[in-house]
């Protein structure tokens, strides 16, 4: 292997990290999600996540850390989730624009009087934004651009189809998550003891 | 077909109901249910679910409806499932009497003060039963020996491998439903506006 | 408590019974589910489940049998599930007559050439219906009906809102199994010999 | 906000980068899952994958990428995952050592022939690893020791937890799929190709 171990996961992490250098349509996913979130848990309201595909495990993946900060959080089709209303707030991602169920959810979200902040890397054409209350522009390849990508250069990205958006959203997620843990008040010991031991 | 669809239903409802006037070596499981969940919710503690393939689908199904009643409910698994303590109720099936994964959540359930609730149909012999507090016995045929009555007649069972039991928990689960509405005192209105809307 | 276990028990089973005696504005649900999954069987073709809630539970327990039998089956929004195309058939459920998401599942599987065969119990009406090739009429009380119920006899129903509706996929589907087993030849121990051992 | 967007975003991909400089106790675990995956793909075995938590998620958004690469690949406890045996793969995650349903699938697929690939942070002292034919060691702060840290430096740390095994899973995973879709001559139009369109 010509390329070792340690050189593909620093080309990785730089391409990730070069995304939140890069100039967004809107003001910063991390600084409206922090900004919706706590607001929501100030007035005592709901929130939901929903992704699709590897989209949608990152976003469980933030669902959890709320989770652990105390927050009243559900990922859509869970058996436990309620219905969604006027103070609560749907997160959702959308990262090449829109997807059918994404659509759908943000759609009965909205018109049930719910915040949707949706997270998309097009935040001018995608069928989502129609449904979104607040659009954050995440500026990363997903699969409505890896396409051209691929034949420009000839070879096989690093990151292929969607992959740099989810990796994006891992580490804004961290963020927001830190963040919200100061906000909060919550110490990491408050913190880990919401972690469940049924595992 | 000599068979109408109608005799096959009758036929496949009949042999559910049949279930429950055999003899059980516990308690009636209907009675074990109703008595640990009202209990578990008036000391304000929270009711944990767990179960494999279609068994673990009827637990999901019974835990949805126990959110509907307004309870503290959880599916093992789910990224918002918090820890187990003293003061709370797991609820795990293993119709055969064991399997690795619920011996394991069981275990880690009893050893951190929780109550484990387990139905099966192999209240003697099942490896799962050694965790349990409580024992619920479903008198149904399961995987554990439905192998043997293939031998026997030697025609294809109607019902195959544990799906008796899997329809005897289903039906259970709604008399259990039924029972609970009643002593939670939550009307149809109640349980019904906490029906998602995001589906 | 006044009323027995057995005696609930009969009644819940005879309310489930009693849906496949009742006329329906399509031909049979067991007809057509069996006939269009052996149809897609014999082309090579891929078989999809999706639904929301319980129905999706249920349809989940439908989506394991076939895979016991050997069909290339998959749940919709398994990391696992590839897209589908025109050889395809996509079985969806939508008790009441629509869900957003099924109404966005079932559009994506028809325009893909895909068949969709959805069940439901409101097949003039429900919006889900716009997208199906073929409808099964599953004539069973849903959300779409159980309120009024309520209201004629003031007296809580003793399965709630969609409760009988799954309760018949339940049942309607073992029998599918049932049948489809005969049909593609498959063997008690061929059946049993492809359940997972990872639970 | 003292800290920028971008200066958080680069010190989470510098903290993850960072883990892949570390020593090993084990062979690398990209050669390892490299070399695993690719043996048990040309003996015509299965790959199925298992973890909890978001471990388990980052493992699905991994499960994702190997359906697309044309591999037979399962999650474990999806509805259509078959049985596991001699000539299959698990591959599974403990960051901290070990889970017990982790403890119990890697024992249940060991004892099936199959050869068990366990990644974690703790290859020396963790429950799991009794139950692994390989280790992977992943050198990154977990649950097992993030403890610690947080009464050292007083700070709380900017990734939680197992927040960094789990980043440095991601990058890792991205990596195992770029050199196999390499060794398995998948072009990423046919990567592309198996993305499924019902989302």
């Amino acid at each position: 292997m010509a390329e070792t171990s340690h050189s593909m996961a620093t080309q990785i992490c730089n391409q990730i990290a070069t995304i939140f250098t890069k100039p967004t349509t809107t003001p910063p996913p991390l600084d409206l999600l922090v900004d919706q979130i706590s607001t929501t848990s100030a007035q005592k309201g709901r929130i939901f996540v929903y992704g699709v595909g590897r989209e949608g495990l990152m976003l469980k993946a933030l669902c959890m850390r709320l989770a652990h900060l105390g927050l009243s959080v559900y990922c859509v089709f869970d058996m436990t989730t309620p219905p969604i209303g006027p103070t609560d707030l749907l997160i959702a991602s959308a990262g090449p624009g829109g997807f059918s169920t994404v659509d759908a959810i943000c759609k009965v979200a909205k018109s049930n009087g719910a915040l949707v902040l949706l997270l998309t890397a097009q935040p001018e054409s995608g069928s989502s934004v129609e449904y979104a209350t607040v659009v954050a522009h995440v500026p990363a390849q997903t699969m409505a651009d890896d396409h051209q990508v691929g034949h420009v250069d000839e070879s096989r990205p690093l990151l292929p189809m969607g992959s740099l958006y989810e990796g994006v959203l891992f580490v804004l997620f961290e963020m927001v998550v830190f963040k919200l843990a100061d906000i909060l008040g919550q110490t990491p010991e408050a913190v880990r003891a919401r972690h469940t031991n049924l595992e």
